[in-house]
């Protein structure tokens, strides 16, 4: 189109000014065609979901404990058994190859780099399989037996038999938990993916199309994409279907915690879809105390949508969270410096939550509570 | 006037840009001449509650129930025994012919095509005969039985003879509900209408005028404009006038709602004029639940002023609303595309609030509850 | 100074736009010389108090009970004895004639044409005689037997002989209440007066000078201007100097009100001047319920300080206030328009409050109450 | 750098537009090199709670104590057993040859001119007996027998011995007040002092890198920077060191401010070092009234962070704070005007501290009461 510049390479070193991840926001835009870059970063409606995810986080100051000794600290914390190097992980987030050419395998390879968990989406652009293997090599390459645990997104597909065989893949490449992404099923989109980008796992899988026309006078109500959408009861099979952890994404009351909990899920992670499925949804730190409440320990709690800063890491902790997960901040570096703006990103991130940590006296994430904050004025 | 260009026509077709109300209201400004603009559009005084209108939904953030079964969901509802296809109708508004050539004529065609009740206003720039007409041959036109079922907005005129006879065609046109407005028989506008533009249902009416001198030394006090304003012993003679089901429209306190059910009111629509009549004036989200609570379930309540989209909607029902009425977005449609852009309007907000019940797992109006929303921050 | 314009003269009719208190403010500033404007318009410090003074009143939204029977509606009520006709009186301003050549005098004939009392300053322009003779011919050119009560603001003078010489020239003159103003004895200002306006009631009284220097190393501290500041003990001997009612202006607390009434005081003006002496003072209509509790009702509260609409009287009066005072608008209209302008700004003030006792069913002001208010949101 | 003017050198007179400390602010930036002049004003991260620091004050009003007899009045206050002429002391600032020529011996002349402490830095750029002899001759000058109490600030450094001979330099040079600096241990800077300016107290004594890489894979943790911050058991030792009265500078938390009573502190500063170190931190004055209740009176808290009015003063005061600190007003000045600009603005803040204390009826410190404040609107 005239008028508008192509977008810009990604860089192959990483200037002095990307400091934060909010730098990478500003900058990446350069680096996408506008019709992604908008995709990207919209919120749903008019947006107000999107700006409360990021004012979540200004409503607490944080509250520190002076003069700590902090020998021997450590980020490290288990999940399902499993080491995670920092109570951070990536977001399930479709299409890599949006953002850069490489896609999941750049993500995958910083990741590891990183000694990071990413959440690999039933939308990769590049087959789970080849993700998961790139994933090991950066670790063979870095010298580590191994990297760090793989998780693996599932969107239930209207056809189980195509879902089972999924998750059998999933099993088979060496994911070791599974997500089931639970608030996406019915939304608004006007986006189309380029010729060249495509849900590489879901290849010669029978799909709905979003335009089958609705029963009874309704407009959604009917649709044979709404009579798919998963339940409760497609819990209770995902149960049947799999030995792996199950972490439910997309959850965001009390009520919907227990329910879960009673459904066998292992986890949950609450949030709102990034502000992009429904606006004036609540803010993901908001719903947090009510839901650990309600499942009383007995499964972990993970929180997504709004993080930006080593301190909102540090605030969902102490709000409940056992951890959180980045979702847009991996396309911004993805498009910007490809894995190696991944690996400077995640850097970046986890020496911010080690200050704050330090700064707030907490050696240890478990060691983050409620009374290191304060409700802001 | 040299320097402001003429209005454009009508669109003849939906350009792809129009995609929420606010876009219609955007675009309606160039459809319109400037001061039938302004007078749409304006708020009483400093316009705070104009804008309190708007602000008063984002109080509130939504609580899901996901995983919830949707089959059968369904819009619909009954008021006063009569079936709604879904809680939103065409609240009163002046004048329709003031933003197209076809007026109330367009706007009841649409309602029709989109199985919407609208309450013509007394002050319609089309006979009321003639729009029931009009509502009945798009049904017809469209292969249904009959239309929505048709509201019949009432100011009592001084001469309660003439009230009469108004209450009377509207009974023998088919209209089934009547809707009494309380909160506009003083105010102040300097708007004149156009040449082709008058109170069709009013002509050769006695009617009073605003420029009466004031008793006792006060300014407004003492007018007989003033002296003319309906009263609770107006609400009284009217139930006698008539056995349609009455709506008093305009209350805004628990006093008055308990006072409008002991005078044998069938409902009231909490509004506050969409901030025209009086600013300051509490916005009726913040005034309905005490409102809900003094009525206990004897009558429905419905809400009117600020709706603008679907989650505004699922908002107002959660507070106890039963329907909500949309005020200007019809003025903006019918300037933006006549017929074609009310239809269109509506279906866009039908469509959102169908959305919306998915997403917090409503499959009926009556299942959205308080608990689906939280306070904002 | 070149590139500043000339202050435009006084319009001599009133153009169709000057609609609102805000109109006048507006246009004011092109009818007086800048560092005039500035003078009459600043804030101490900051300003937050002067913003503070407009946001209170949009912290209330008003909860209207309608189809009140408005038959006999006034907004006449009595202090003191003595009728007013509505519960806006003209605040103590001083020095008149920096807005227009006639000054006070053109203040007074335009209240007593809307039959408002006007607080008369100790530092008017024009000797106090005169503004009161003003008023009195414009009663009989209006053919009525007296202009509304006039009232007389004292600031006690350093030399009681002297202050009770202006008492005994004030009551002689016919004023009927004393404001004894407490909390602007001490401020800082670099406002110097042109040569043609002086403090006309004090020709020939002693001054101190405020550059008199301080003792003990403090810096305003034992200055003999703040020696010579009011104290309680003055309230006591003005108790014994007069017979006139005495208000005392510029108390904000619940503990001073309390006093106030024990030393004598028949009424006092909750008032934080305009925001004109510290920064940061409390708002008064925040301080008013407090203190409407302390006194029990054994004197009348008035309110001071930010009022600009007939809501902003109603919300006032809904708070305990038995009438507001209104400063700068006067200086305002009297800029834009001389006495036609004053009148002219009486008369929409008045209209908006009986347009706002209208509209929430107050026929008289006492029925102006608590309930008929919300918090806002 | 083409393009960027040289900084103008300081003023050698008051222009009579500085008025206020925002004034000073305003000013500065043209007399300082642009990577200074960042320096000086960054707050960390995303400059939250370097807003809030100021915010913090706008969230109280004054409540004023009329018609009080203020004979007599002082700002004089006790502090550790020595007379201070007002509750306002010199914060610690590093480096101040980076905004003047003179540095800290400007600095100390002013605040002796002006009778107030000064806390000297351990990162003076100038040695601390240079200082101390620099307020001595000043006080000389003035006929005065002594200069108001020196203060001086430590860093304990890695090597306790060095940090011993620090604290006998002080103690022999007539400090009389030790401040351990908790807060600052660990932080990020890119700033690179220019060659003529150095940290004058600790040439010669052995320092580390921050570049020294982490151990275990973490990025801050295990760095030989981190195992050398301080703990309370350096407290304890301290306590052991000089008999000197120890200020704990840095605490926030009421759990810390019992711990440094029981480690033998004789005052607390709050602070959250004006939002530098850590985004998110608390501000001090909403710290302060818990940590307040926590100490019961045992120890007196001083406030530091944000501070720029005389009522922002009278605000700490009021909510428990004994005395304020003022930080980067100093450099302001500094960098204006030397030490004049310094004693002016020591003067203006002295000067509207009385003015507010005149206002609100305080005749000493300790007269400022909670009662003075309310919460804002």
């Amino acid at each position: 189109m005239t008028g508008t510049p192509a977008p810009q390479p990604p860089l192959t070193a990483i200037p002095g000014d990307l400091q934060s991840l909010s730098d990478y926001e500003r900058r990446a835009e350069r680096h996408m065609p506008p019709e992604t870059w908008h995709h990207i970063q919209a919120g749903a409606g008019a947006g107000t979901s999107l700006a409360a995810n990021r004012m979540q986080f200004d409503r607490y100051r944080l509250v520190p404990r002076m003069l700590t000794d902090m020998q021997g600290a450590t980020t490290g914390m288990e999940l399902f058994g499993l080491r995670h190097a920092a109570p951070i992980l990536l977001a399930p987030v479709a299409y890599h190859r949006l953002a850069h050419p490489q896609g999941e395998l750049a993500t995958a390879s910083a990741a590891t780099a990183l000694d990071t968990t990413m959440v690999v989406s039933t939308l990769s652009s590049i087959p789970l399989e080849d993700i998961a293997q790139a994933a090991r090599a950066a670790a063979v390459e870095l010298g580590r037996t191994a990297p760090p645990p793989l998780w693996f997104q599932l969107y239930v597909q209207p056809d189980r038999a195509y879902t089972a065989e999924l998750i059998h893949r999933a099993e088979a490449a060496g994911y070791q938990v599974l997500v089931f992404t639970v608030d996406a099923s019915v939304k608004r989109s006007d986006f189309t993916l380029p010729p060249d980008v495509d849900a590489a796992n879901l290849r010669g899988m029978p799909r709905l199309s979003q335009n089958a026309s609705a029963a009874g006078g309704q407009i959604v109500f009917g649709t044979p994409l709404l009579d798919a959408a998963p339940t409760w009861e497609s819990l209770a099979w995902l149960r049947t279907a799999t030995k792996l952890p199950i972490v439910v994404k997309g959850l965001l009351s009390p009520h919907d915690a227990k329910r879960a909990v009673e459904h066998g899920a292992d986890g949950i992670i609450v949030s709102n879809h990034g502000g992009r499925v429904l606006d004036g949804l609540i803010p993901p730190l908001d719903a947090l105390p009510a839901m650990v409440e309600a499942v009383e320990d007995r499964i972990p709690l993970l929180l997504d949508s709004g993080v930006r800063h080593g301190t909102d890491v540090l605030k969902a902790l102490a709000l409940g969270a056992r951890a959180v997960l980045i979702g847009r901040p991996q396309v911004h570096a993805l498009a910007v410096a490809g894995m190696q703006g991944v690996a400077h990103m995640l850097h970046i991130l986890r020496a911010e939550l080690e200050l704050a940590m330090v700064q707030t006296g907490c050696a240890r994430p478990a060691a983050i509570q409620r009374h290191h904050l304060a409700d802001g004025s």
